[in-house]
């Protein structure tokens, strides 16, 4: 999904003064006759840190560079530097749990580091809903705040501090306001109203973040409180925007959230279709880390279940996907009924009574096991019903089938460990996704990465003015498709042509 | 000169949070449709600290103030405050030697104060040549730069601090030099190169100017090392480029400073006639200071000189006003010839022998007494016809005559204490200026503080943008013209024709 768009949002020219034939009355004329004539484009200011240095600059013989920055249509000398200088871009996705960033060069049009780190908020409380009812007091509000910065600098000042010029940052509502110290008080109170769209293009000091003081800070944009900029970073990302044919942009995570849409509109939706499918219900689910069962698939008659585990460890938890194969496996076995319920005398040694009532056993060593509980199972199916019924909704109100749809792009690590197979068993996805589904990794942190390749802000302006956002709640209609959906696959099996075939097959 | 433009730099409006009837999803856009409703712009964006307390003041009953300032062709919400809060902005004529403030009452539109401060830069010499030398140096440069600061600082933090919103600075360009730190070194080498024609709009922070961190700076651009942003501010107020007949543009000071244009076109020159013309080359010259006479006429009969003083005081030097008349007086009386020497028949008690050649005797007070020498009046000579002669090649230039022009704009004190009759008979403006002159006072400062009126950023840079600035040193019909005009009033007396009634009368 990379563009073949040098619209970079930190430009670099390298320049030998001894190119320059012509001089103008005004240095920084000068310069710009050479930039327009190297560049092409047309409207270029001037930072005073450059306009300070530009003299000597263009005056000695020493080939130097000149470092640009995007700021509305036009583009800023920022800064002039020796050609022995780097010059970076920096790509944070700030995730709740985990920052991500990517280390961009300028030059080279290259990522040169690319890692993550916790967010020190976690400490604040794992949910986001509890840091936000902290931080509705300002104090703890900016506490929250200088945590983050205090992380985020401190990487800032490892990867290359004031050789930085451009930092592209997205989170989620919150996660923006935390960061821009944006009061949330109201966030969190129906009808939920963030405190802006569009928060903007800053310079370093303004936000606190010890860059190149003459570099530039984007922060992606929110589409709503439900909506933020890691959405809209995936999206600019996925281009969804620019496609002829409808596609699905799916990002399971605390909530599933999810688009449909091509070149003419793009239609939202969120829903507590997350936790479930992330794991996050189960007393033994946990997320995509490391001792994390990731894949299962079992053998009945030889009573194995048969797994794959992050760093190839002993398992402690089960993540989104392997409970997603689990409970696929289990149902074509007979193990699991279409109603969620879990049937002992098909596979007696594993399916245990407990004081919870049913369990299934996926794992044990010692004292230690692995269970999943029958009542888990019954919010699992609830959280697959919920997704296949966002998906439904949305082709729904456009007036499109499945079958129209031309891909279902998965972000984050849930879609590249995520068996469409299973998914499709349990009626999570519809038949088609079977053909259809593609892992796009961490979409947020590439959207971010793109910004610095294709700092297009109208385009992404487009984007957040173009989404239309289903409010679930205040959806009849999403009711009563979930009746349907609260069964493996669902209640009418001709939705799953192929899961039929499979079935009569077993 | 005050245009009824309404686009003020700085703009205030109350709101009543009640009168907001309808809340958008995002706080910010709710009170950008207020805005948009109430005032017919569109553009509107948000500083973080604008956004940080929009929350609490939409959702309390008290009305508050919005302050938006303008920066390209958009406007930015740079503060929320309580409807108490005052809300300034500032204009700021930096001169070489007075720095003029006006602290203008943005929502009464009305200018609260207006008086100038001694320019510290003094102090590292009195012309601006000395300043420029020692600033080649970097920590000097600095040093000249911090002073000026300082000194505007105080004045900012008595006059209103942050309340203060837009500052609006117009200084020449050495002066917008020193205050930016922009490096002067090649200012003062041959071409003359400045560094940048538009310095742009800055943060208060950038400039280290403590008006509101959220207002805005702006420094009036340059047209070149010797059309400072002191003159382009005076043509922005005098409005030349509205006018459909061309009209002239004078400022005497250092340099005098002359302009020539209509809608069409704009052409500037810049010769040393100002020295002279503003009492520097005499020894008993000075600037329209206390104590200094500025008006002067003679009785031959009953031997005297009759004069006023600035302050009323007993006089200590003439400035370039009092010289003026005082020549054109003693000429009518045939005290002075045609070609500048004093004929002491003709006034005996006053023309004197001394060491240094002939002198007239203006005053004398015990041992202290003012006297005009004659080979300073040879000097005088070549500048009164060094202005006429500015006058006449630009209009040369454009193919016009001196009674096709409309207006002679003066600016500065010299316009208001100058008498054009004076300066007529002695050549130094042509005849049809009698009818045409206008003085239009300090049009520096008049206009930074049309700016805050009228935030035209795309007017000043038209203005910037189409003057034609003619060189002297390069330009040999100057030199042509100059011969004819080193004689009282010219070697062609047709020039003149009143003169040449008036001569013939007496």
């Amino acid at each position: 999904m990379r563009s073949g768009c040098v619209n970079q949002a930190c430009k670099v020219l390298r320049i030998n003064p001894k190119e320059i034939k012509k001089f103008e009355p005004f240095d920084a004329e000068t310069l710009k006759s050479f930039l327009k004539k190297e560049l092409g484009e047309v409207d270029f200011s001037f930072s005073l840190s450059s306009l300070r240095k530009l003299p000597n600059f263009l005056r000695h013989d020493k080939p130097f560079k000149v470092v640009m920055v995007k700021e509305g249509k036009g583009r800023i000398v920022s800064d002039i530097v020796d050609e022995e200088s780097p010059t970076y871009g920096l790509a944070i996705d700030l995730g709740s749990t985990t920052i991500a960033f990517y280390l961009y060069d300028v030059e080279k049009d290259l990522v040169l580091k690319e890692y993550s780190i916790l967010n020190p908020q976690v400490k604040y409380g794992e949910d986001i809903l509890t840091r936000l009812h902290l931080a509705r007091k300002r104090e703890k509000l900016l506490e929250i705040r200088n945590e983050t910065l205090k992380a985020i600098n401190e990487e800032i000042r490892r990867l290359g501090g004031e050789s930085i010029y451009y930092l592209s940052i997205c989170g989620n509502t919150a996660m923006s306001h935390f960061l821009l110290g944006l009061p949330v008080q109201y966030l969190i109170l129906e009808p939920y109203p963030p405190v802006a769209k569009w928060y903007g293009l800053f310079k370093p000091f303004e936000v606190e973040l010890n860059i190149n003081p003459e570099g530039r800070v984007f922060i992606f944009p929110s589409a709503g409180a439900y909506f933020g900029g890691d959405l809209i970073a995936g999206l600019f990302y996925v281009e969804l925007h620019k496609k002829e044919i409808p596609s699905f942009f799916i990002d399971v995570g605390t909530n599933a959230e999810v688009v449909l849409g091509n070149k003419d509109f793009l239609l939202a939706c969120a829903g507590a279709a997350g936790p479930a499918l992330e794991g996050g219900i189960f007393s033994s689910g946990c997320r995509a880390e490391p001792y994390a069962v990731y894949k299962i698939s079992i053998n009945r008659e030889r009573n194995e279940v048969i797994f794959e585990t992050i760093g190839n460890e002993e398992p402690k938890c089960l993540c989104g996907s392997a409970i997603i194969d689990l409970m696929a496996h289990l149902f074509k076995e007979g193990v699991l009924s279409p109603q969620g319920r879990l049937i002992k005398e098909n596979w007696p040694e594993r399916v245990l009574e407990t004081e919870e009532g049913k369990a299934f056993l996926v794992f044990k060593s010692g004292e230690r096991q692995i269970l999943i509980k029958e009542y888990e199972i019954k919010a699992f199916i609830r959280s697959k019903g919920a997704m296949f019924c966002i998906l439904s909704l949305l082709c729904e109100k456009v007036g499109l089938s499945f079958d129209e749809v031309d891909k279902f792009y998965f972000a984050g690590s849930f879609g590249i460990n995520i068996n469409v197979v299973s998914a499709v068993i349990l009626g999570m996805l519809p038949d088609s996704a079977l053909d259809k589904a593609e892992a796009i990794g961490n979409s947020a942190g590439l959207g971010a990465l793109k910004f610095l390749r294709c700092a297009d802000f109208e385009e992404i302006r487009k984007i957040v003015d173009s989404i239309t956002y289903i409010e679930l709640n205040t959806e009849p209609r999403f009711m009563e498709l979930l009746t349907g959906a609260l069964f493996i696959p669902h209640v009418n099996l001709e939705l799953f042509p192929r899961v039929k075939i499979l079935l009569e097959r077993s």
